[in-house]
């Protein structure tokens, strides 16, 4: 039995990266938060501090920089594919390159009805995400969206469950059914040729998980992502699987019985902690393995 | 010389009522953090544990939410006063009742081009908030919006500055300048009679904020927030004063010459800390004095 | 009737300085986090955006690096009070500067029963914190602790309260009690000659706080704040107020009795939201005006 | 190809509970979040909303505060196997249950140099963590840390490292370096008989932690982390492998010489964003496999 070094990755976290791209007098932005990580042959810094095998993080963060003024950042995943394909290109120790990117979004500020050419305010909390994985000369894309909140005021139940000595809940046949979606698609590999339609997935992915949460008569949140998933799947055979966490973020029916009130569905305590966690993952029965796509530094810790 | 009780306060904060307004299958959401904090005399509890004079924390609460199914919420405004004259009103020794009221936006899902009756997703960070205190028969109003956060990519400069032994900071005629603004407006006291337009008021103001952020040449944002106050407190005649706080959300021209690059105001690093703070107030010359309004819990701490 | 600027500051916030004094191999961390504001004849940058009376921002960050530099940073208070004073003596325009520093702890390692000379720990989440005001050739200051979070699991009552139709919480004789408080006091103007104590009366009004909040019989949690605010009056006798402010962190009794188990004070829920706030001055009745000291950023905004 | 149900897990997150020990007048507390987390034949309710195989989140809730009163809640690790035995145990559909319990510290406040019986306060940030699954009729515990947060202000470099037309990091051979450690430890499956000695593993692991972290003259961040592991897996025989998750919390020496000052090493600006990050496994070799040890809640996104 020996003590070895497992399993490592090391990058640069949180990259905070604006761009302005000016077309003239008309600017557009990008609001970027990226995250490099590097793995490979990488023991040597490890077991005797000898870092000649060491890209620093310094100089990860200065390339996200470089990039985006060597050319157009554009789509996010495209502008991850550059960055990881340059970390294993250019490093003969470095196999497998990360790059995790969150996009903010900005607003065109509206002036006179006329959009502003270079005034914008921020377009919400929501994120669109991706994390690209480069391994072996192959490479995985998982994009997504981060803290889509919704709520639906009726249309949704939860009814028929177990019961345990510990139950003290009613079934209930209308409820507020509120949550903070983060959803996660992975393309099938290899990626198809030609320009990835990366953005217009992202729109169509985001307009079904927001219709399918408002049309389903929902019978329990697992249900709801369900179809959810299954909704995205059908309608982009470019994707092999789709993830989503959903805190249930519980809304009480506040009792005013004391108060000699009735509270049919009116007034609600929205309540933090704790919170249902919902999570479900829906397939193609033929989707290839992930891969190292999963493996990414969320997952790194139990 | 003797030690004694000086000002004090209480209340419950951050009480999270989530209202359901049902008009047959459409549905009407209203999303709040109410705080409420009495005031008056309450030495006995403080000197002796004596609480024959205090109204628990708990029922403060109960009557939020009891208020909320009582009558209609409508504006917070309104609801503010409601709450706080119902405090002053039914308690002898309570002098004084400030509710503090955020409100939470949602924006109606859209289903086939069309509302959806009762689906619903958040519509942003940012708050509608309103802070009305009732002392001695008369009101005041303070209303706000925070958490506006808003960038121009050029139209800024900042130039012709002091400089003194510790200054390096070179002027520039084009930076980014990006902030995310709290604006607090205070109504005339006395209240106009009649049912007051908070709302339009509400939309009126922030429409100013952000068109002025936009169309003004910024020569400091000291200017900026002037201009803002400026144009508020010319449209809507009922409101006393404009405070603004603006955090200057440095966007940092990334430097890349040392990578052979230019970087003509392309690339940029946006720093979280330490920021610039710019806090300012725009009044009226003959504007009333503030009275308790301005003596908030906030405002409680150095 | 005329639109006029009003109240108006600019500064510095969050300034992350941390320095370290060598004595040879041992070393002395210092882990500050500083905001400076500045106050005068500032009306050019607000109407005309004429930025000759305006020190950078930049600068006032700069100045604080430097100024740590040139002289060793000692007491929050002393370090304020050089920064405050070389901002109103050095620009003829500032007449009012104030600084607020938040000091965070460090321990120091033991290794082998040994303190380390250069390794440390953090010590906590509580944060040491003053706030400094030079004008009109007067010093105030109000220094304090920020989340010093305490609980007591009995020793606390609250009973015999005022009941009104919204009143159904019961009165209890034995009750978890948990705050996170913060504490501000105020030296008296003029401060006294000669060095002064800020690290002793710190040390001395934080074991104060925690000891009065250990050993009294809590009836309400006002009677424990002025427990503490006078305590710490009657031992330092330079102080003139004190300032205190605590959530009520409730810990509710879990009902077990659905479960057939009786919860005779063993089992809480800590919650989050709502939460009391009590907040009370305890003065001396002599205690000379606040001055500018209380008018602190903090309080800009209702 | 067909659309099918992959993966999938549901649990109530982040259950504050807080007990009490009540050894005659002296008290003892415990102050947990725990979250559950149960998986198994889970179709149905996804994919048709029938829940007849569902144990509400909020009954998972009741039996965590339950069983916190029908025996003693103990070390995290035995109360986390006692909830994931019970709902493995209890319903025939789940056959993996994985419970996540992070636990806060509280110190006994000293009045009069006596340990106070029943009065606490806060001991810090960091947190003990424990996440143990049951699957199969096996456990796996992976104990941990979060949230250590370390400095020192010399004894680290960071020299030799790799070049690139990026690179303009200068060699260093004396810098600060600071980290907020994550670190969790696996033990070995099958669990050793007889009573585990989870508590004596922490404080060991934590003290090897601290003391590697100040003694190892560190060449990387990464040797340092291997140092740890190491020393880890060395003292404590009943772990297979610790891993290790830290940020590099950048000091940058502020540069002081446009002021006419010398800064060495005395200076810095502790910076937010970005960080590195580095992360790193230390295992023996014969470590049995994680099973489904790793896969945890956390680790469910990309």
């Amino acid at each position: 039995m020996a003590i070895t070094l497992g399993p490592n990755q090391y990058g640069k976290a949180e990259v905070r990266l604006v761009t302005v791209r000016r077309d003239g007098p008309v600017h557009h932005l990008k609001d970027l938060t990226v995250s490099t990580s590097l793995r490979g042959e990488l023991a040597a810094t490890h077991l005797t501090g000898d870092n000649a095998g060491v890209l620093a993080t310094d100089t990860q963060k200065n390339t996200v920089y470089a990039f985006a003024k060597e050319a157009p950042v554009g789509e996010i995943e495209d502008f991850g594919l550059r960055l990881a394909r340059h970390f294993v290109g250019s490093q003969e120790n470095i196999t497998c390159a990360r790059i995790k990117i969150d996009e903010h979004g900005w607003d065109r500020i509206g002036v006179g009805g006329e959009p502003h050419d270079h005034a914008f305010s921020r377009s919400g909390d929501e994120r669109r995400t991706t994390a690209v994985t480069i391994q072996g000369g192959r490479a995985w894309v998982v994009s997504g969206i981060d803290g889509l909140t919704l709520l639906k005021s009726t249309g949704s139940e939860f009814a028929g469950f177990l019961s345990d000595p510990y139950t003290i809940l009613q079934p209930t046949h209308d409820r507020v059914m509120a949550t903070s979606l983060v959803a996660q698609w992975r393309f099938l590999t290899p990626l198809a040729e030609g320009p990835a339609a990366w953005d217009e997935v992202y729109a169509g992915v985001k307009a079904q998980l927001v219709k399918q949460f408002a049309v389903v008569q929902s019978l329990a949140l697992q249900q709801t992502l369900y179809h959810m998933g299954k909704a995205v799947l059908e309608e982009f055979p470019q994707l092999a699987e789709v993830r989503l966490s959903a805190p249930n973020k519980h809304h009480f029916v506040y009792d005013l019985s004391p108060f000699g009130l009735e509270n049919p569905g009116e007034v609600f305590h929205a309540d933090d902690r704790p919170y249902g966690l919902i999570q479900a993952t829906v397939t193609r029965s033929d989707a290839p393995d992930p891969g190292p796509a999963r493996d990414l530094q969320q997952g790194w810790l139990a």
